[in-house]
């Protein structure tokens, strides 16, 4: 089975926005066993759509095309679809209905050109859309399958992953590929390599390295879905968790976020944190977890000195002789939190993120993260990069780190 | 003028390498006043390039190949395009010997695959490569212009930027475009389309929108750099800001966060905020700007009933008669945290990020913003799409914008 993956937009050949969806489906086909043979970017231009649709019928048995399906004059989707494959437009009423509940909702009359949202495609299953107003379609043609998906990225990928493709799959359109992800933190990606090769001949399948800050996901890929394929796997997955043990933190879907989710959770453990350079991004990310209310108590962003004295009862006396980027501060804040919130573990971060942050431009980067819990008190120095932004990312990814390890130990 | 994109490599097709050089290229010849036509991805096929290049010769002037310039059996760009030029390949001693000085310097003899990247098209303007051994090529041949860049992004815009940009400026292949955006706040795309129709007669240059969650970019674009496209787009921002009013919260580089930053420094004022369901993620966005410690005082994570009531001071009465969501809660949380930080300004969010958080499954999504100054109390009531992470963005945008229009008061 092979696909092509149309994607329209003026603002993707401006390069305004980054077409992150063809990254997106192209990996979710591939591991589908669905091979992506053309990737193509055309303007809102109906003639420009049909030329492509044309095109890919003409080539491969599943056409994708992403984008065009809002309510403005320059969404063109469907009307270009309904033009190739000689399909009228008819009403919907049941998406009508939800789009103008959705509206009044809201407390907001529909707009009129939202209307159109509603026109689909005449016998096209309609894939209704959980965060926006405009449907997707899947369309069976002549030996031919055409799936339109909306251009928001968080819309494309709530339908492709739980109405797309449950309906390739039940209709056999792939051929599973076996892949398996271990996810590693504390060591650099040509570090790993390098401990990966001392491991000598590698009679298993093929490895490869995707870096994402201070993590490494490790990819170990085999063709089909036979026995051989996954004891293959997982001979490759067991001599790789033997030579690098803590260094792998999770696989496939767990995120360093979600790790530590899940070991405070059947811990029946609660957590709580003090974020100064991080600003809350520590927060932001424990509580993008759906069920964190369930350890999560809070936090403080300390972002000033009286914060830090009076919210987490830091004597003023210490700040002032060790200075608010410090060990001792750092280990305070985490100690802090901890009794504020009376969590059974507490974060402290502190740091400069800059870019003018320090006394001298080299502080840019220093970072003290320190973790408090009933047996233990752990206070780390590092020295990150990345800018404002890759600080206090990698700061909170190494903050997860440290965490682990101490549940680990509990 | 126009060009076509053909970025070549099955890893792309697979998902496995973000497809960046197209966005890059993108934007760099849109800036030049270059339109690209169409993007497309093709696999590591001889056939597969061939097929595209003529396509682009077909319908446009410039055509930029990217990739399977490397040293390897399936790098097959340079064969495609000869094939489909009818032009030869000829060595080129100069950058054989270049390439062969190249892994002198690392101590390495040079692999023989490396001899075929020094084959270049005969009457080809070679690009020399500053961090690779794959060089570029510029081909003029009846009336079309071909381009062959290497694909590691850190090569191509290197050579994009220094040597083929200079190329097409020097040629006069491109015309400067004036662009001015103007953002908005606070109606939908479709509401601020039909709001702009409703002007009349626009005798101005075109407009085009880009929705980012509550926010939306509208682009006004005139060719040129002449006076009367100054004047064009002077005249179109003008109308659009009578029309839109306070809807336009800035222009450009502008962000949300970055307008209300301003606005809290130039008046000397300080903010500190209180979340609940956006858990962390508004003062994150503070956070990153530099120098946001100028007047960000801190904030509160009220993840749990304990630290609204005990932290923010809120009585508990009020928390079990209303519940943790509600007008009254979100308020009480805007003047607790105020007092708390002595700050100007403070800011209370409460709601159902999901997606399974509130009593009933209809409740994902509602949000209570509340915006506390000396003068002032603001409290709303949202209903927010998008995921839970979609909800918590939107909830930091919506409670942004509120301060701004109180900020804008004061």
């Amino acid at each position: 089975m092979q696909a092509d993956l149309i994607c329209i937009g003026n603002e993707l050949l401006t390069g305004l926005i980054e077409n992150t969806n063809a990254g997106f489906l192209s990996r979710r086909l591939w591991a589908s066993g669905i091979s992506v043979r053309e990737s193509v970017v055309v303007a809102d231009d109906e003639n420009a759509i049909k030329d492509a649709l044309e095109r890919s019928l003409g080539n491969s048995e599943i056409a994708i095309l992403t984008g065009g399906l809002g309510p403005t004059d320059d969404d063109l989707t469907r009307e270009a679809v309904a033009g190739i494959l000689g399909l009228p437009m008819v009403l919907n009423e049941d998406w009508l209905i939800k789009m103008e509940s959705f509206f009044t909702k809201r407390g907001i009359k529909m707009p009129e050109g939202n209307k159109k949202q509603a026109m689909i495609l005449s016998g096209s299953k309609v894939l209704p859309n959980k965060r926006g107003t405009a449907p997707g379609a899947i369309i069976e043609l002549r030996g031919k399958i055409i799936i339109l998906l909306p251009g928001p990225p968080a819309e494309l990928k709530e339908m492709f992953d739980h109405q797309v493709l449950p309906y390739l799959v039940l209709n056999n359109h792939g051929v599973q590929k076996k892949v398996k992800t271990l996810k590693c933190i504390g060591l650099g990606e040509s570090m790993l390599e390098e401990t990966i090769k001392n491991i000598g001949k590698w009679n298993y399948p093929p490895l490869s390295y995707v870096a994402k800050g201070y993590e490494v996901n490790l990819q170990i890929k085999a063709s089909g879905d036979s026995e051989e394929a996954n004891a293959a796997i997982q001979g490759a997955e067991t001599i790789l968790r033997e030579t690098l043990g803590d260094y792998i933190f999770g696989s496939d879907e767990d995120t360093i976020t979600s790790v530590v989710a899940s070991m405070l959770l059947s811990g029946k453990l609660t957590l709580s944190v003090a974020e100064s350079c991080s600003g809350g991004l520590l927060s932001d990310m424990i509580t993008d977890i759906p069920g964190s209310s369930g350890y999560y108590l809070g936090g403080i962003i300390a972002y000033s000195k009286r914060a830090k004295s009076e919210l987490l009862k830091i004597d003023p006396g210490l700040i002032e002789e060790e200075g608010e980027v410090s060990k001792p501060v750092a280990t305070a804040m985490a100690e802090g939190v901890r009794t504020l919130f009376q969590s059974d573990y507490g974060v402290g971060i502190t740091g400069y993120a800059g870019p003018e942050s320090g006394k001298l431009k080299e502080d840019t980067g220093l970072v003290y993260i320190a973790v408090s819990s009933p047996k233990e008190l752990v206070c780390n120095e590092f020295y990150l990069g990345g800018g404002r932004r890759g600080v206090k990312e990698r700061a909170a990814q190494v903050a997860f780190d440290m965490l682990r390890k101490v549940l680990i130990k509990c």
